[in-house]
This record gives C-alpha cells, sequence and structure tokens, in this order.
C-alpha cells in the first residue's frame, strides 16, 4: 500500500524568508507547475520558540492556511536541526564538541548535541506541539523530523552518557577490556570513569583510523544511536497527538557516521536527499537509490531533495543540462522513489545556499529554462496520477551494504589507505548494473534467500551470527560472491584466528595466508585458467591457499605468479566465490560471465549510457528506458508496450533523445 | 605638493640589535651608496618601555642623534606592531584568539588584539611620548605607526566590542535579523548576547567561506575598523604633539582582511611593502602600486618596503637579478612611488629574518654586488633630485577594486571555487597593460566622470548608492565594462531579487538567468560574431538574455549554444559592455579591440616584456620605458627626450639592456 | 666484548594478550623456528599496576618462568612507554599538551608528559621493581627501558621546567636575551616567566619552521633531555638493584626530536627499530645502520625491531618478497647489529597493530612463508654462533650527522623550503655507498682524526668548538668536504657575522657572497674546469669569491655564470672541497672521483643494486655480498674466502640469487 494517493511532486518551501506579499505569487507559481506538496518549517525553531518560555505559531499557522487554500500536501518539518540562537547562548550544553575536542559557539546548523538534556527536553516538546496544532488537518501527509541527521559530538556529556551505555552494552568492566583487547598498548580500564571518547584527544585519529577500533566502534555506534533516539524522541511526541500521518527523516545515501539500517527501523518510510556532483556516475545514483529502496527491504522512499538544477556547496556547481533533471527525477523513480522532491521551491535571499538552485529563482517569475523543465515534469507527472506508485524492484542479486562493516574496515590502520568501502563495493554494482541487471543492496539482517547470488565483497567484520546466516544461504543453494578483506574480524573489531576469512574460510574453501598491499597504480596481471584471459589486479592481493576450492584464475606476475586469485567452492547446493584482489573491468566483466552462468541470470547489453530499470506493481511492470547523456541514442528493446510519457507504443529499435526517458508499461503477453 | 623634498632613500634600521661600535661604520657605508633616509623604531616596544611603569628611551636618543649628524631623514615608527614580552604576560587581553578559537601566548609579532583595553592604552601613550620627545626634530619626515597592519581576532572581549558596533551600526536587533537574513537556518537573534564571532566555532567556514555572510561581512568591517582605529589612537596621540609631520603606515597590496580604502581617509600619505615572488608577472606588480596609488586618488606613494634582492619567507627565495632591483624600483616609481625604501638596511643577526636581504649584508661590507647596485641607484636619485616628485599618472581608463565585493565574493558558497576576486581583476587589468594603455585603481567612492572607460568586473556587491552612481556615470557619456558574478547582492550579501544582474540589469541592457560553473580545464567555445574570431570561455558561463543590449560574441558549445557571451548596452550617452565568462588571452584581445575603439583609446604595441609609463609633474612629462627580462631588447620609441639617467636624447629605435630603464623626459613639441 | 654471547634472535612477545592455552604452543613453534629471545612486558603497565597502590607480577612470573622453561633469553621491557588508563585520569598531569596548545586524554601510547612529577615518581618505581624481582635472572640480557621514546610536551608545567632549565643554561635573562637576539620584533623578556613555549600558541610555526630559533632550538633541547632524563631516572631505578645488564631504549633511525648523541651517552648499547617503507633505497637503510653503529662510535647495535613481512602503518604496506626479509637482516648485521629481533612475534588480535606482521600470524600454525623464512633464518644464525659477533666496520671516510643542525637548518625560515637536512645528507651518503666504500656516521663530539675523508654537508651551525676542531682536522691532514649551507650560525643560531661560511671561510679558502634559491626542477648547468664534464646544480646555488681555493668547477648559466661553484683548498697538510649548489648524480660522481683520488680511496664497480659490506671481529674479515633486488645478478668478486652460509669458497664470479647474500670470510692470504 503506497503512503500518497499521488506522487508527491514539491519541495523545501521556507516563506518565512519572504516577505509576505511574495507568498501569493509563488503559491500561483508553484500550482502553475503542478506541484502538489511542500516541505515546510524545517529550520524556523528560532520562530516559533522566541524564547524558553514562549511559541509562537502565528506565521507558521498563515503559512499552512494558505498552503491549505491551495491545495497542497504538506510534508511537516519539526525544525529542530538548527537551534534558536538563545538556546546555544542559554544552555551550552546543546552545543557540540568537536573530533578536536572544540566547544563550538552558535553555529550553522545540526548544531545539537544528540545527549544534551536540554535538547532531548525541547526538541520533542516542539515536536509535540507542531504535532497537537497541525497532526490532525488532511492536508499534513508526512512528518519530516529534524533534517538530514549528521555529525557526532565529544563533549563531556556525551563522555557520561557513552559510560553509561558501554555499562548496559557489556554489563562489566571486564568485558569492555576484552572487546577492546584493552592488553594491547596498557589499555586496561579499571574504572568505567577512566573511558574517554576516541576522538583526537583520545584514541582518534584523523582520516578515519582509530587506535582501538573496538572503542571507536562503540562510540560510532553510541553516536548513531544517540541521534537516532533523537528521532525517537520526537516521534514519541507526534505519536501522542498524530497516530497515523507516517514518519521520516532525510537521509543522505551512504553517509558514514549513522547506522542507516537501524535508523529504517523506526522510520515510517525512508526519504533521501539526492546530490550527485558534475561528475557522478548514473551507476553510483543508482546505488545509491537502490541502498534507499533495501532500507526497508524494497519500500518505494521518498525522493525528499534533489537541486531542479545547480547545487551550491560543490567546488564546481555546473547546471544539469535540458532534460537532466527530468531524467534523474524519473531515474530515481525507476529505482523505487514515490515522490519527486526538491530542495528548494524558492531561492533564498541570503544565507549560506542563495546560490542553490529552485524551482523558483531570484528572478522571481515563471519565465526561466528551470521552470518549464519542473512544469513539464509536473504535467507528466499529474498525468500518471498513482500509476507507479507503490512498485517493487524484482532482483535476484543482492549486495551487502552494512555500516558496521564500513567503519570497521575503515577504522584499521593497514592494508593499503586506498581501500575505501563504498567505492570498492560500487565496483561490484558497477558491472552488475552495466548488464542491466538489477540489485538489491541488503542489510545483514535482511533474507538472503530471495537472491539467487549474494554479492559480499569487502565483507570485513563478520559475527558468528552472521557466518552462519552466509553458510545457510549457500548451503540451501544460493551463490556467494566475496572477496579480498573479508571474514577478518568480529564485532569488537578482533580477529578471527585461526587463519582468515575466518568464519567464511568453509564456504569458500579457502586460506588466505597473506596480502599484499600495491602502492597507487601498480598492477598484477591475472589470468583466467579456463581461457587465458587476461585481467589484472591493484590495491590488495591476497595470496590463497584453496582447500575445497576450485581455482578460477591466477596471479601472472609477483612472486605469488600462478597462485590463486579467483576461486570457486561448492558448499552444500550452493557456490561460492572468492575475489582475492581488485580487479580491473576486464576481470569483472570475464569473472561475472561465470558467476551470472552459473545462477543462470542474463545480461543484457544495452549501449553505454543507456539504463534500463523495471518496477512492479499491481497495475503492471514498467520498464523504465533511460539514456544518461548529452546526445541522442538508438536503443532496440527487447520488451514492447506503451510509453506513458507520450502515449505510443514502443518496439524494436526507438531512439532516446538526449538524457531522455520512456517509461514502457510492458505488453506482457508479447514479452512473456 | 610632494610630501619631501627630494626622493626618499633608505629604509629599516635596527642598530639596536647591533653593537655600537658597529653604527659608524654602517653610517658610513650608507651614506656612500647616498642613502639619505633611515626608517627606525619599528620594533622596539620592548626596549622603549620595559615595564608597565618606566619608559628608557635613552638607546633610541643615541639612534636619533646618530642619524641626525649624518644627514639622514627618519621615518619614524611608533614600535607598536610587537608587543612586549611583559604585556603579554601580565595582561593576556592583549594576546589575540585566532579564527579557532585558540588564546595564543607572546608570539611572533602583529600580535595585539585591536579592541584589548590594555593595548588602546599603551599603544598611543607610547606613540605621544615619541612626538613629544622627537616631533619638533626637522629629520623626522615622517610618523609610520605600527607595521604591516594585519590578522583578525576573536576572543571575548572583541565579541564584546563587536556587540556593540552592532548595536550602533543597526540600532536594533530586528535590523541585524533582517540584514542577515536569520529566519535561514533558524538564525534569528532574540539578544545581541546571542551573536558570536563568525570563526570556526560559529558561522565561519576554513577557507574563507561563510554560512552567513551578512554576519562574517560585518565582522570583516569590524575588525577592519578595529585596527584601523588603533591606528587612528596613535595618530591622535601624535597629534597632540606634532601638528604636520605626515602619518602613514605601510600597507600591503590586495592584503585581503583590511580595507585599505578606509584606511587610506585616515593616512595622510600611503605606504606599501612591495615583495614579488620570484614568477609574479610584472603587470601584477604593476596593478599592485596602481591600487595603492589608487587609495588617494592618484596621490603619490612611498615604496616603504622592498628586498634590495632576496626575500626569506617565500617557498623559493631567488635572488634579484644584476639590475632588476633597480628597474623595480623606478617601476615603482613610474607608478607613482615618490620613495625608494628597502627592508632592510642591516641584516639581523638572528630571529625569522635573518636570511631577509638587505644593503649591508652580513659580511658587513661594502663590496658585494647588492651594494654596488644600491649605490648605482642612489647615485642616480640623487642627480634626479625632486625631478620625479609629486608626478601624477595620466588615465583614462579606471578599474574598480573594492574590498567588500573581495569578502563578499569570496564569502559566496558557490558557484565555482576557483573564482578569486583579485585573480579576476588581474585578467582585466593585464589586458589593459599589455597594450600600453595607463590604468587606475579606483574603490568605489572615487569619481567615475574622470574615466572615459571604467572596469568592474565580477562587481558582486552593489548598493544602490552604487548602482545609481555607475548608470550616471554611463548616462552622460561612461562606457562600463563589467561581467559574470556582478550585481548580485547588496551590502548585507542579500540578494538583489528581480533577476541578474540586480540594480545593473538596465545600464547593461540584459538579464542573465542562469550561471554554469565549469571544472577546472573546462572550456566553452565562443565566437565573436562580427568576424567570427574563436575563443574560449572558463570558470562560468552565464547564460544571457539581451533585453536593450546588441549582442558582440555567442557560446558555440554547450547547451546554450548560439546564446550570447557578450553584449554591448547603450544607455544614455554611454555604453555598457557585460562579459558572460572567463575569456581567454584571445577573446580578452579581440573584445578590448571593440571597447577601446569605441572611447576611442589607441593601444601601444610594446614588444612582450617592454612597458612603457607616463608621470607628469609641474616639471614636465615622463615616460619610463622599463624592460622586465634578463636580455635586451630593441624598442622603438614614439616620443622623443632626453634620458634622465643617461643624459642622452633617445628616439626612434633604441635598446634597453636587460632590466634596463630609460625615464624620458619627453621633449613636447616634438610629440605634440 | 660483545654484549650477547650469541646473535639474540627474536622479538617482541605479548602473551598478555592471549589466552594461556595459547602459551606453550607458541613456545613450540618459536622454539622450531631456532628463536633465542623473547622482549616482553613493553606495554603493560595497566597489568602490573592495576592501581595507585597496587602491583601485580602475576602473570609476568608466569610468562617468565614460561620462557626460563623454553631457555629463551629474555629482553625486559620496563612498560613506561604507555600510561594506565588510572593514572590518566587521576593525575592529568602525565597526558601531554600538543603543538596547538590541546591537552590530551588517555590516548594510544607514548603519551607521558616527560616532566609530569607523577610520571617521573611511578615510571621509575616500576622500573625499579621489576628490576628488583627479575634482575638477578641469567635469562634477563638486556633492560629495554620505556619504547620508541618521541614526542615532545607543550603543557603549563613543561613551560615552568623550561624556565629553569633556560635559568640554570644562561644564569641570567640577559644572556637569554643575547641567545635569542630578542631585540628583534620587541621580544626583550624581563622576567623568566614571560618566556613561553614555542608552539603554535607561541613562537612556533607548523611545519617546524620557528620566528626565534634560538627558542626553539632551546626548547628541543630540553625537550630531548627531559625525555632523556626519564631513560636516566629508569636505568638509576634498575641500577640499584641489577648493577650489570646492559640498559637500552630503541631508536628509531633519524628521528628529529631526539638527540640520540646525547641518549647514547647513557645507553649501554644501542637498539633500533627498521621500518624502511616498499620504496626506501638499500641505501637510505644502510645510512641509518650506519647511524646506529656511529651513536656508539662503531659499537654493534640492536636491530630491536623489523618486520618479518608486512608493516601496517606504511599508506602502502606491501609484503616484502621472498628472501627479502633475510637479506635486510643480514643488510643489519653487515651494517652493525649483533641482534636479528622482530617486532613482532605473535599478531596481536584486537587493536591499532593487529595487521602488523609477526612471526606467528592470525593463522596461529607453522605452515606459513614467513615461518619458513624466519626458520632458515633461525638455522643459519645458530649454525654461525658467534662467528659475527662483536665486528667492526672499517671505514676511512666520516659523514657528519648532527641533531642540533637538523633542527637549525629546518627551524630556518628560508632560503629554499624544499632544503631537508636528511635528504641532503643521504645525497651524500648515496654516492660513497654506490662505489663500495664503507662510511661512519659521526657526531660532532667524534675523533675525526680516524678519518682520511670528513663528509660535512650542509653544516649549517658551526660553533667555536666545532669550527677549531674542522680546521686541525684539515690542517693534520684530513680532507674535509663541505657545501652550501654551512658555517652560517652558532648555537644559538644567531649568524657568524663577517661573511660565509662563517668560521669555515679560512679552511675552505673562499668567501660566500649570496646564495640563490632555485624553484623545484630549475637546474643551473655547472661545468668542472679540468675535463669539461657537465653537470647541474638544483635547490641553491652560493655565488663564491675563492680567497686562497682553487677552483673545480664553475657555473654555466645564469648571472654567476663563470664562477666558481665547486672549489679546493689546501690548508695545512690537508684538503678542504666546498661543494656550492646540490649536484646533479652526475657531477656528484665526476667530483668524488676527484675527491676520493686525492685521499687515495678506491671505489669498488659492483653492479646496480648489489652491496659489499665488510665487518672485521678477532675471527676475521667478513665481506658481505648482498643482491638488494628481485633478481639473480652475477658479481665479480675482488676476494676470495668461505661462504659461511653455504660452506662454499667464494672466488670470481658467482651468482647472487634473487635477494641473495653470501657471508664470506675473507681468505687474508688470497686477498692481501
Amino acid at each position: 500500500m503506497a503512503f500518497f494517493k499521488n506522487m508527491l511532486y514539491g519541495g523545501d518551501y521556507n516563506p518565512e524568508q519572504l516577505p509576505e506579499k511574495v507568498w501569493l505569487e509563488d503559491m500561483e507559481i508553484l500550482t502553475d507547475a503542478k506541484m502538489n506538496s511542500a516541505t515546510i518549517n524545517v529550520f524556523s525553531w528560532g520562530l516559533l520558540q522566541p524564547s524558553e518560555e514562549e511559541y509562537d505559531f502565528s506565521m507558521l499557522d498563515k503559512i499552512v492556511e494558505m498552503l491549505q487554500k491551495h491545495h497542497f500536501q504538506i510534508v511537516f518539518g519539526t525544525s529542530t536541526a538548527a537551534l534558536p540562537a538563545w538556546m546555544s547562548h542559554r544552555y551550552p550544553d546543546v552545543n557540540r564538541t568537536d573530533f578536536y575536542g572544540r566547544p563550538h559557539k552558535f553555529s550553522h546548523r545540526h548544531n545539537a548535541c544528540p545527549n544534551s538534556p536540554t535538547f532531548r527536553k525541547y526538541a520533542p516538546r516542539l515536536a509535540g506541539k507542531l504535532a497537537e496544532r497541525y497532526g490532525h488537518l488532511p492536508e499534513v501527509v508526512c512528518w519530516h523530523i529534524s533534517n538530514e541527521y549528521s555529525g557526532e559530538c565529544y563533549c563531556e556529556n556525551c563522555a557520561k552518557v557513552f559510560r553509561v551505555w558501554l555499562k548496559k552494552r557489556y554489563g562489566t568492566l571486564e568485558k569492555v577490556n576484552q572487546a577492546w583487547n584493552t592488553n594491547f598498548w596498557s589499555h586496561r580500564f579499571t574504572s568505567f570513569e577512566e573511558i574517554v571518547p576516541p576522538n583526537y584527544l583520545g584514541d582518534g585519529i584523523p582520516g578515519d583510523k582509530a587506535s582501538f577500533a573496538g572503542l571507536s566502534l562503540d562510540y560510532n555506534r553510541f553516536n548513531s544511536q544517540s541521534i537516532l533516539q533523537n528521532f525517537i524522541d520526537e516521534k514519541q511526541a507526534i505519536r501522542k497527538f498524530d497516530s497515523k500521518t507516517p514518519v521520516t527523516t532525510n537521509l543522505m545515501g551512504a553517509y558514514k557516521p549513522l547506522n542507516y539500517f537501524e535508523f529504517a527501523k523506526e522510520m515510517d518510510l525512508i526519504s533521501w536527499d539526492a546530490y550527485p556532483s558534475f561528475d557522478t556516475p548514473a551507476s553510483f545514483s543508482a546505488m545509491m537509490h537502490d541502498l534507499m529502496r533495501g532500507l526497508k527491504d524494497g519500500q518505494p522512499f521518498m525522493l525528499m531533495e534533489q537541486t531542479p538544477s545547480q547545487q551550491n556547496w560543490q567546488p564546481f556547481n555546473s547546471l544539469k543540462r535540458p532534460g537532466q533533471m527530468r531524467l534523474m527525477s524519473y531515474h530515481a523513480v525507476a529505482h523505487g522513489a514515490d515522490t519527486v522532491q526538491f530542495f528548494q521551491l524558492r531561492k533564498s535571499v541570503g544565507g549560506g545556499e542563495k546560490f542553490h538552485g529552485a524551482i523558483i529563482d531570484h528572478v522571481g517569475t515563471k519565465d526561466t529554462r528551470v521552470f518549464r523543465e519542473v512544469t513539464q515534469l509536473g504535467e507528466e507527472l499529474a498525468d500518471l496520477k498513482d500509476t507507479l506508485l507503490d512498485g517493487r524492484t524484482p532482483s535476484r542479486v543482492g549486495l551487502v551494504f552494512d555500516w558496521e562493516n564500513y567503519w570497521g574496515l575503515e577504522f584499521a590502520i593497514g592494508p593499503n589507505v586506498e581501500l575505501k568501502y563504498v567505492d570498492f563495493l560500487h565496483h561490484y554494482y558497477q558491472e552488475i548494473y552495466r548488464r542491466g541487471i538489477a540489485i538489491d543492496m541488503v542489510g545483514l539482517e535482511s533474507d538472503f534467500s530471495q537472491y539467487d547470488l549474494l554479492l559480499a565483497p569487502a565483507l570485513y567484520m563478520v559475527t558468528k551470527e552472521v557466518a552462519e546466516k552466509i553458510n545457510d544461504y549457500v548451503a540451501k543453494g544460493g551463490t556467494l560472491v566475496t572477496s579480498t578483506m573479508s571474514g577478518l574480524v568480529d564485532e569488537h573489531d578482533n580477529i578471527h584466528l585461526g587463519g582468515y576469512p575466518g568464519p567464511l574460510k568453509e564456504v569458500t574453501g579457502i586460506w588466505v595466508e597473506e596480502f599484499d598491499a600495491m602502492p597507487t597504480e601498480k598492477q598484477v596481471p591475472v589470468a583466467f585458467l579456463a581461457d587465458e584471459v587476461a585481467a589484472s589486479g591493484t590495491l590488495l592481493c591476497d595470496i590463497i591457499h584453496p582447500q575445497t576450492a576450485e581455482v578460477l584464475a591466477n596471479y601472472r606476475g609477483e612472486f605469488y605468479q600462478d597462485t590463486p586469485v579467483i576461486t570457486c567452492n561448492d558448499y552444500g547446493k550452493g557456490h561460492a566465490f572468492y575475489v582475492g584482489t581488485h580487479l580491473d573491468t576486464r576481470g569483472m566483466a570475464r569473472f561475472f560471465d561465470e558467476v551470472l552462468r552459473k545462477v543462470g541470470i542474463t545480461s543484457e547489453a544495452w549501449p553505454e549510457h543507456v539504463e534500463v530499470a523495471t518496477r512492479k506493481n499491481q497495475q503492471g511492470t514498467f520498464k523504465f528506458v533511460m539514456n544518461h547523456q548529452e546526445a541522442p541514442q538508438k536503443v532496440n528493446l527487447n520488451f514492447s508496450g506503451e510509453d506513458l510519457l507520450t502515449k505510443k507504443t514502443l518496439t524494436g529499435e526507438v531512439t532516446l533523445p538526449s538524457y531522455g526517458v520512456f517509461i514502457v508499461k510492458v505488453n506482457e503477453e508479447a514479452n512473456s
């Protein structure tokens, strides 16, 4: 069941920054663009609560009334992502202390210490008051708590709460000492009071390394959960007055500090903000959308923010090319979005985001390219009504993404400073993506059995439970692909003794004796044994001893020349592939030819820059045919049906315009 | 009327660092070099006031006496640019707090908090005592207050004074909130006490960006004015005892934090320190000299500091080549200097500048290349007497340089991180410079009507008053060149709503809908419509709608292909050109061919590296013919007259030696 | 007399991080590898002293007992390199304050303020207790105090102790003011209390520059001596209970902050940790070994730490290639090591070094390449018994390495930011090294008369005493090579007035008038006068006036074309060469051909990557023939004798395997 009755089309609106006489003009302009929703009240705490004792909703009342009058659906912010100045001044406990130990003053936004008693008192109180006042309105279709939760705090109060958190997690100090292996470097704690947050003044290292990864992992967990608790605080306050309206907060793709799978459990629906750079590949955007879709096991998400054209905080803020915003919007939909929303509806007159794109530019009129493109899209979406809502992506391939692995892998000092979790995963994603095969991004708690193929590269941290789950998955017929830097540590970042890849040794049928680290640019030749296809490896080279595994490819250089680099192990009814290096694209292509053949998944050969993605709902199966380039492109469709946008029936060779998109409702008979 | 009766030739001298027996030797050496002046007492506070209660002028008396005896003119420092150690220790309020919130201890120099009550008490007291004691001496030709004012402070006391400053500037808090658009990011202040300085702990961003540019601009203004107040404090203290001797402080070209146009109003004459790097183009040095000359509307300045040869604080401190120091000295004179002074007369024995060049090197003798070159120059200057003093530069072209624009443009987050104010302006300067056309660097308060052509590129911040002034200038027949990133904001960094370039829309006759930002190296082809001359644009590409303007050139690439990039608008009796991108040199050449034709200014075709600059005074018109390269160069003069240095009459083809210079007193009849 | 009865073969062992059941397995594994020693108790303070009142040696007793039982020699750590958590928490004076003035909390290791009263009370107390308990054991062959002493502290207490140190060093404040030339920048102190440590908040500059090098030099001396005092504290505590066992601490090559020549005086024997990067040239490793050997005038050292294969804290932690660890071990022995020890015997299960290589890997078995290589080496060493112990390196060439010069040169602001002390020296080392000529790295207190050739390039700081010593050395027949940036300052970093190279003017017979600084990549042609061999100079170019010196080579470019760049002066019975630039390798080769001919030292022409090094002891002369590359290499030996490793007699052409090594006991008759 979809959350919305139609696709939400709108975005952030901040009329409190504008003279009231502009409000009505804006309403008309936005209505002309077929906008049907507005996200409001995102940063208005200072206005809503001008002092500790006072609340003033008069302006917000006007804004809501105006939106009601113009039939806008409202995504209602709780305004707690930026503190009021008086609070920062009167109660310094709300201000964060940074990684270098500097207590901040009133500054920017996203500035609250998550464990501040003052913040935890007043933020939910405000959310409750908003729910009480506006929650009953039919126009309020979603609560948006805070905004882009982010960052971390290392203040003295956080240190205290962290110690309480540790007591609860571990029970005894002895267990903490064991978990963190504190006999290393004389770190044995004799009292919880001796434990300090792992920032620069403690055991943290700039650039995300850590002397005691166990401690730093726990602090990441603690910080992520503390911020999540802020979300829960407000959600509970809302629920006292509004039991139904879905509650969300806008996420940020692979944002590292927060464990979004934990967040997802508390969120009614996922929303996120997509801000690719001018040179972000479409495959990376697709992976991020898929990750957001994966947070709640395939449930559609809100594309809460994207820019209509220009960003402002990138080094180079290029314009989206004509058609590109429309394509990117449908790209999100193709991967799971049920809304197309923008930051922002109106460019602000001042402040750090005044050069960030908007539907209504500083010129204040409709006579802009951006507005025309937004309007075209609005008309299309209005025409589509609910056709595409609540779709699901049929996928036989899962790719594991796990925040604790992300943290752990990058905390590790060694073996190669260029090893980055998200990039490493994207390398696998990209290979599947370019073959036109759908992927689900899955967490470690997901049901693996729904996938014929499970990719889990760089699965550095593998608990006993996860290992059992993976073994079970393969034993029952699943196919696993894992890689170098997998199976190394447990949840405390302590090594699984007995040989790499630890608890994955059995399923992969190998023992990794050593891993060589390559400096930038150094490549080691690799060859596939069956056909002598040549490729190369970079970054890391595992030295592998197959136990029960079959060898698919060997190194052809270095002292480990002619030893295995890629293996496949039969395990129960399934198979486990292991890739001991970072393969070049040629190697990836050759490798996945074999993997996909084994699992019986067929690749599709779309032209470069063309992507075809599928969503299914009760109204049918929809193929999104997308051209991610600034030039037309011929495509030979292997399905046919009506393009929902042009109403034309498409079949065989068709031409996609520059940044063009077709949404083909598949003629099931013709394609069955 | 010239400030000095002859050209001051000397520099910083610190005998307090030397044994007294060396003093007299130095005097003779310097006299042999025809030195006629010494800048003294620049960093001697610790000696002059050995404790809070005591002053001790005994050594300074000796120094002054010795200089009098040797007929030196004295530029008298007030010594307040470096605190005494006891003051830093006893009154920590004198120490600065930096951008990261760190309170500093006794350190380096230029180290006083400008709002420190202690500093503001003792600095003018010292200046007064000096004026009282030495101000009546005929040898004292100039007071030099402090030294290279610089930096900023973010201490708690500055925060308090800033709040007072804000109250005075804005009257009410509501006006502050409006000015800074504090409804953005919940920044509404409910009390002045809530406002904190915009450093790293507040709304500042490392690398000079700002979340709230309105706030940061005000803090820059406040800091610049606070430091200026330090200057005024001392000047007033001097004036109590010495009503006539001109007062200055040495500036540093385009030094960003201080608004030198505001300083200039309080300074009797401008002095500055010229320290080009080994690869600084001559055009950049020329622009800096012109800026210094422009600070007081063409009044000659003091070249207070330059190195005789080597610097020490650059990454690579190459020697000035034979003749290069002499050329650079005359280069300064050609652009407005009435003095040629050095840092320093004697190399210090220890401390952070011991490897900085001097007239008298560590060897302590006259037998050095540097000394010989200095002596040659000294003899020439002695021979020139007052011939060149108090000259003016006849110029028909003005280039606007404005500190508030400098700050505002670079505070902006977006659109392109590579956009830098001074570089952007130098690109225009360079094109005029290479044509042998004189330029005045002008502030926004200057009288534009004296120029046939006014260049105002990247004029980001345009107040209503400035817009009217520009409109008026053009309407009455002036020709304006402006560019992308102009007319965007008001004095609070709030956008002029209604379309770019805001208040310059009418005079330019265009509307800029969007600006595309280019990553490094990306170029967009450009073509001039009249002749299809091809060029290219980088950095930013405006998308322009001409309203009343004529189109001179179009883009020839990107989606805005065949739309205007350069326009010209007739407005009243004048014209306004608009350049929508950062043109390459070919584009600049073609563009200014057209502009200069329109205003009737003729370019001169000097060989590369040759510059000809003009100064006029009551004694005549002087053409400085300069060869900025280490090789001889033939030049065909289009004027004739006597070279003041060789006494030869020059006409037609002449050969400039390597780094050579002629100063031709133009035979007015022959050239009329 | 050798310190050990056989070559120590072992390394760091931390069984306290392992379950006891593993201990015995490990003992057997290590015994199989012929390990005969273990370094224990390096980071166990937290375990040994679980609270201020309690000591608990129970686990350590067990470890020692086990090692005794397995006949291991013990290098006994004192465990004071990492504080216990309770101490950091209860007595914050033990925590360091960093360069930016941030007081640290409990963090990492090497974390004690050297002047902390708490640390100075408890660290020696622990050392004493250990000596009392274990010092009598015959297995204890060496005390290892702390670990890799490093870093610096800038806390308030250090500031106080620094002032006491200054009073002792200078007696009066006036002498401090003179030494630091405090009349520069008004730095005159009127009370010791006004002096603050030269960190970022004072006169320090990030990147190792200093405004007042005299002050910063003194702080470096103070900090180095403070840490050395920590060593002495513990050594004295040990000596109360153990009067004989040698005491050491592990050094780190050319580690900048600590003056190892001063340390060496207090250490019974030198030990050090060798961690080359994947691209460190063998010549650099050789230079570091030679420096360690030089610290105690040729006395053999312990190779306390090296990795069996992989490091973890480098950016790219490549594996040591097969044979490479063995070669590197013998390389150390060839340059003076009497032990071959590893960090570490067992890979730790958690903490920041868990990916650092070990004899026993996480797999926990002997079945690894690394273990097999370690075992081969162990068998060889066992077989060699004491044959190689207590050898000396016969050397006719000394290269001066001096920490005060290192500090002073790099504190200097100017003339060229790319001038780095160790690299500059290595450039000279490398040229001698590639000729197969042995070098001693010598301090300024060494006896120069033992060398035919003394290299002292970049000898920036030359006291009167050092100058006299050098003059005397040359006068008596020695040959000196010095260079640009020599003789400039005294021990306070004050310039020797009267011309460069100051007190070396007489011996070099030249006066350097100026030094030009070259930007990166800029080269100046150079030619040798005798044969017109062409070379080039970079970095710096001195402009030289020969007084009594002969000119060997001239510049052939820049304005100083045809002026001298290399000179040689006859002085007494000896000669002093001066090199006025940084020569390219061709220039170095040509120059040293001449220098070595003059002193009658013959070069040997080994193939690239082949090194032959000699040690002599009472048992004979041993030639280490080493192949520093991953490929076999033919070598023509100019000596013959038995290879101690293969027992074969080698003579004439032999083939070194990849990373191969021969240790030839030279047949003295055949080679005489």
